[in-house]
């Protein structure tokens, strides 16, 4: 058996599936504790193999690699959600995997991601299942227009979705997307916002300040931090999050997505959209912006270390650097307090994440 | 010819001389500008290994290696003084080494570097040159004692170093030093700090808050910023190192140690210790204290790109774990408010830095 309450050691080894900007971050913060990683990546552009000790190249079924991947490593997490059940269940026959299969598996789908946060009690929009045209008719009409068709699983940036309007014709937008779906009601909010939070092994849970984020075709364009939300919402936010956790039994950084919805008496509420069981775009300013980074608090929680302090150091920017955004890395670097952050991605393509840029305002003394 | 003026693009490749641990902190800085990193260091706990995309192990006299290495890159830079005048030579024939060997071979050399501060005009410990006992005999009779005679190479941590009491023999401490030396009048101070500082390939200066260092057996054990020094000590001491760099046009980061020394009126003076052409033990800091650190400083330095904001957060503590200090991880990790460094080093040995510990406090708002 496989002890699941393992606590690293310095000079250990974590296991990380993915092998991207995430990967690169978490291998980055992992090396300030004088930890090793290993990276586990299919082929392809993977910056993180410049910044880790150990690389396999292997596809995610190869059940022999992963189990020699496994073998060499104390503790197994991941940059991406979209790491197969059976992966995940092979790797945890040879060490302690976190955040669990479970958080994974709960979360990777969004018609069990939306159930289980209805079944905690909390506010979504309204949803239903469509796998067939009659679903989806079904669903509209309970729903109503407009509304969103999203694929249950592998969707993100907007990717897997299609807006259904007044005009639009059922069938072809059923053809369109053509996967198990899920239908969703159009919330009309005032913000995105996003809490970023981490969960030890010890059910400790911390919550980073409220992220306000702008997204733009779909793709994270800005985080701004404070979030411009009453201070119960945020309370509320962070709190929703730490219910989402521990209903997940959840171990590491997640990020909970929410929207801000503005009510007929002038009173804000929260909806939940998605969950995050990673570390997060919105949270990449705490890396310049807080004591302890989302990539750093991740590795605490993933080694069952007690994890760092959540403290913002002031009003903080984040950037995205968007394709060719990236291009113009040279006036970036120069522009003042701009910490500037470039993935090493050997090709840029448009709606590629390149990089991003966040910039710090301390509040004068 | 080597085009000296070269500028890196994102992508490109960082050499580093030695594989300790400022090379360590080094790569992790050059990667999160979308740099690779090529570490060259002979046999050894190498730990800056485990974060970097290429690895040469070779002695420093190797001329085949170094060509290779050479060749490789696309910018040289060192995290430790002691390379051989030759090393660099032989390096900068096939690309830019920053800084530049002038600049090594300046500040490697006790008496060279004593000979370019006093000509500079700034203020020194009296001093003078030991070859022969004689020689020896001659200085502690002009610059009298307690005294300290050093080796003119590869001391640090005050290896290489013998203080010279009233009641010392002479004939011992020259047989047990053996080597060229520099015997340094001693200095009454009341503080040491450091200013650690950077000069950009267009000659921009940026200094960071003056950092007050408290040794320990020799070793820096602790670093607090502010130093606690008047208004126009701070000013001077970035002044003087501003000059210093400027003289040996300096391109990287350099840390400069000086004593304050307390006047009979009261009013303070400087007076120039020695000179690291590197990144410093007393700028760890700036990892989590500061808008850039002292390693993303000398990387963005060293490529020619503009030099980053030395804006502090905040009060800071830095606390070196030395040896079997770092055995007590655990506690400094649940520190609150504490950003744990591990080096990754795989022994621990007494008086090896194994580690540090930064504390940053935010005024209240």
């Amino acid at each position: 058996m496989i002890d699941q309450s393992r606590i690293l050691q310095p000079g250990d080894t974590i296991g990380i599936l993915g092998g991207g900007q995430l990967a690169r971050m978490l291998a980055l913060a992992a090396a300030t504790f004088g930890l090793k990683t290993h990276i586990y990546a299919p082929d392809g552009d993977n910056p993180a193999f410049d910044v880790a000790a150990h690389c396999t190249t292997a596809a995610y079924d190869d059940a022999d690699a992963l189990a020699r991947f496994a073998q060499a490593v104390q503790v197994v997490t991941y940059e991406f959600e979209n790491v197969p059940a059976a992966t995940v269940a092979n790797l945890a026959r040879h060490c302690p995997v976190r955040p669990s299969g479970h958080a994974l598996a709960t979360t990777q789908d969004r018609l069990i991601e939306k159930r289980f946060l209805r079944d905690l009690g909390l506010p979504t929009a309204p949803f239903a299942p469509v796998d067939a045209l009659e679903d989806l008719k079904q669903a509209v009409e309970a729903i109503g227009r407009p509304s969103i068709l999203k694929t249950r699983r592998f969707g993100y940036d907007g990717k897997g979705q299609i807006a259904i309007h007044q005009q639009d014709a059922l069938e072809a937008v059923h053809r369109d997307l053509n996967a198990p779906a899920i239908l969703e009601g159009f919330v009309r909010f005032s913000r995105e916002v996003s809490v970023v939070a981490a969960r030890g092994t010890d059910g400790t849970f911390r919550a980073f300040d409220l992220c306000e984020n702008h997204h733009s075709r779909h793709i994270l364009a800005t985080t701004v931090v404070p979030a411009r939300v009453s201070p119960e919402i945020e309370t509320e936010a962070a709190a929703m999050t730490q219910r989402i956790a521990e209903a997940l039994d959840y171990v590491g950084v997640l990020a909970v997505e929410m929207f801000v919805v503005p009510g007929k008496d002038g009173v804000e509420t929260l909806c939940v959209n998605e969950i995050a069981p990673r570390v997060h775009n919105s949270g990449h300013w705490t890396i310049d912006g807080a004591v302890t980074s989302q990539f750093a608090q991740h590795v605490r929680a993933t080694c069952g270390w007690p994890l760092g302090s959540t403290q913002r150091f002031g009003t903080v920017h984040m950037q995205n650097l968007i394709g060719e955004e990236a291009d113009g890395w040279q006036a970036l670097m120069a522009a003042e307090g701009a910490c500037v952050h470039l993935y090493g991605k050997a090709e840029s393509r448009p709606g590629r994440k390149m990089g991003h840029v966040t910039t710090v305002t301390v509040p004068s003394r």
